[in-house]
């Protein structure tokens, strides 16, 4: 499974700079975190997260706040990155990474099932967004924003450390 | 896979009582809520979740006691039940499952691993834990816990509302 193979790696990483990460999710549901946590030894480097499925917890829960909400909506390139930006707080990691969008079948607040946005907040404070388009089922949609947020991860971490 | 038939079943079950359910993860990180999520619909029953992985994280975000973590660590039914206390209480849910124990390989804090406790916590206050001992590897005991907590919600809901 590729995105385990990316966990391993992402774990590794981590683990060699003597990081941490945290995960705000919604259309994943928990699998970025539980690709995580798979790997042996992800416990040195991966603190927590939130799964803020519900709109609502996105303010809460997930501190995005709630102007960012109301102008752009749950599934944003600025809501992204505040879930990043908000876990990376509450969990007190040096990284974190989001995912919002619409997992399908059916279309949501009038994006595309297949519409991802994943957020990456990083020690230095910046944080930038990523926008996925992936046509396939739910599980497809899903898988790609798990493989897409850790290889995403990974490639800001090796750039960091270069 | 019997877990996603479970959870397709619970989701089911919540949606006809009108009832939500939230999620409190540690060894599973993330993988419950995952499961939930995989199945469509689940967007009118799954309000969110925490994923409590290091153990400060169970007194901050999830809202355990520390008195409790103090006196039982995160490998316990007492905190097991806290944590799905806290969870139903942050998420706003009719209903809490949550996860805490040692996927292993390693033993933690003394507890071998295998050794699961999941929380229950329903709208008229109670909350319950039950204890799991699973022999086998890390994916092995994590994929037991998520299919316990799934058959033991759907199974305190046909109950309440038998």
């Amino acid at each position: 499974m590729p995105p385990e193979s990316t966990a391993v790696r992402l774990v590794a990483a981590l683990a060699a700079d003597e990081l941490t990460v945290a995960t705000a999710e919604s259309l994943t549901g928990g699998l970025i975190g539980a690709a995580i946590t798979a790997v042996s030894g992800a416990s040195a480097v991966y603190r927590g997260g939130v799964i803020t499925y519900a709109t609502d917890l996105k303010a809460t829960l997930g501190a995005v706040p709630d102007d960012v909400l109301v102008a752009h909506g749950p599934v944003a390139a600025e809501t992204a990155v505040a879930m990043a930006r908000g876990v990376r707080e509450s969990c007190r990691a040096d990284w974190a990474i989001s995912a919002t969008g619409v997992a399908g079948p059916d279309p949501q607040d009038g994006h595309a099932p297949g519409e991802v946005w994943l957020g990456f907040a990083g020690p230095d404070g910046s944080a930038e967004a990523v926008r996925i388009d992936r046509l396939g089922d739910r599980d497809a949609v899903r898988a790609a924003a798990v493989s897409e947020a850790l290889s995403g991860l990974l490639a800001r971490l090796t750039a960091a450390s270069s």
